[in-house]
């Protein structure tokens, strides 16, 4: 294993104490294990939590920030935080009209953000929860019952985010979130392995010519090993996985995610996208908003995770709305 | 070799698909192999022109837009780009104020660019020329005589650019372009080697324990092979060397970046960042501002490259001044 680390169980301190020395908008508390925007709570305004384990960095910390999130509970690589530090982010940023927990459907953050939604709600903060399951690539998994959480979560981050910064109600935060997510569906393929600082070895292992298709983000199995193949193939799957699930008709309009999964060189994310693009042209569903690059990763895992999110005009609206986070910014 | 491609020798061309496809405010010219803004020359304003081999995304490409560059002229992967490309881009982007050529000190590059600037200037372009070697790892190379040009290149066309969107001369962009070079050092260290697609095997070869100390951005060799260290030796070897060159005393103020190769996960280049802050703040030397993540890379290789320039008040408004490119956005 050849990491840029000092130790393994090191790993999120240090990571912390980095994020925290460059990004001046953010505030890390080191004890607590919380990112929370420097400027404190928004009085009046819903506040987006959300967490998960690290390792799929700018996700979640990347995201704080206005119009995004308010705070986010790093877990240690691919472990879900514990509730306290859910408890303690909400504390932290409820402004007074609540906090809405953005949560990744794998076991362990289902049940510890749900204790935490119980704690928070017994110190009178009033919580909702938005589950993210986007990943159609399997129905359960090792990690989840039922569908996995993926890329649709910076969807739903940004959108209910916006809507959030806008003044709404935590039930209407909350349900453009669970819209964003009804919306959305990814699918990612793997072409190598990933290692947690903590095991020292790869966390499952692919011959030089094969690739994993339908990989989770923490190098779960997906629906099959295959031969490796083109770009225009590998799209191909992906998004034949997406659309059979979601179908999206000519004239539908799409916001599309080519996320690559840490270890992609960016120039094979646009040569991705460019098949993406063709994919779509086909089929007369237009591409209205992208995003290309590293957002939800898995470690130094290289492939690829395609995300798509149907748009509407509102949900369409809160994405160009102003964003200012380390990972998404513009408008501000 | 690995990689999410549809053939080596499609590498570039469908990588400028892509890229068109995913950016509005940039125009890619496939045919003479440029990228440029979409809105053309801006009449009265010195443009930038930067290029270079393929492999390094999000440089060039990545940087175009108001206050960056004008245009970006990408070779085959790691291959300088034809005097042809960059003519074709000064041709296309000249406003009628001159066009600044940004050039990383390798061979190939030097000698292309200077038979594009001859050539531009017989077309009645005027021409001026910024050289960029920031490496100190290495005095000459196999890729280069003196030293290498890396990450400074974000920082010269960062801050020239902007100065050229405030309407400054030629001569002035010029001089505060070489102003940025000259108070600019990097240093890299690879953990892992990089394949190029026409090649199919890796550049070089590093045992399981082993690391590149002053790596170039091809993989050239660097000062030495060395056992893998912790982040913490790592990022002091690499200041050390930065430092030994370009004092910096206490009280000084820093622009530094912490790059990524391409294949290292964000969570360790935030421990590298935690690092580089400690080393700064034990010299009394401030860090005014900071990238961390993927802005000059060497394809999928692992490993990280630090870039410090030394601040002044004109450095720094223009490194503020709004920005607006896929790769770097603020301000606006």
């Amino acid at each position: 294993m050849k990491k840029l680390i000092n130790a393994p169980e090191a790993v999120l301190s240090d990571a912390l104490a980095g994020i925290a020395a460059a990004h001046p908008s953010l505030r890390v508390d080191a004890e607590a294990r919380i990112i929370t925007r420097a400027g404190g709570p928004s009085a009046g305004k819903v506040a987006l939590v959300s967490g998960g384990g690290s390792g799929h960095e700018p996700l979640h910390g990347g995201f704080v920030g206005t119009g995004m999130l308010h705070a986010a509970c790093p877990g240690e690589v691919f472990t879900s935080p514990v509730p306290d530090q859910v408890v303690a982010a909400a504390r932290a940023v409820d402004g007074g009209a609540g906090v809405l927990l953005v949560v990744k459907n794998y076991t362990g953050d289902v049940l510890n953000f749900e204790m935490a939604a119980e704690l928070a709600g017994d110190e009178g903060i009033e919580v909702a929860t938005v589950l993210v399951d986007d990943d159609v690539a399997v129905q359960d998994s090792t990690w989840t019952a039922g569908r996995r959480g993926t890329g649709a979560t910076v969807f739903v981050e940004k959108i209910a985010g916006a809507l959030a910064e806008q003044g709404a109600s935590l039930a209407e935060v909350a349900e453009v979130g669970r819209r964003v997510n009804a919306a959305s569906r990814s699918f990612a393929v793997a072409l190598s392995p990933c290692t947690t600082p903590a095991a020292g070895k790869p966390g499952f292992e692919l011959a030089d010519d094969e690739m994993e298709v339908g990989v989770g983000i923490h190098g779960e199995p997906g629906r099959s090993r295959e031969k490796l193949e083109p770009a225009s193939a590998i799209v191909a799957t992906a998004l034949d996985a997406i659309f059979a699930d979601q179908p999206l008709a000519a004239g539908d309009e799409a916001i599309v995610m080519v996320n690559g999964l840490g270890g992609t060189p960016l120039i094979e994310l646009y040569i991705a996208y460019a098949e993406v693009a063709k994919y779509f042209a086909e089929r007369d569903v237009r591409i209205v908003r992208n995003l290309v690059g590293d957002y939800v990763t898995s470690l130094e895992m290289a492939g690829v995770m395609l995300t798509v999110c149907k748009a509407d005009e509102q949900l369409l609206s809160l994405w160009d709305a102003p964003v200012n986070t380390p990972a998404l910014r513009w408008g501000l």
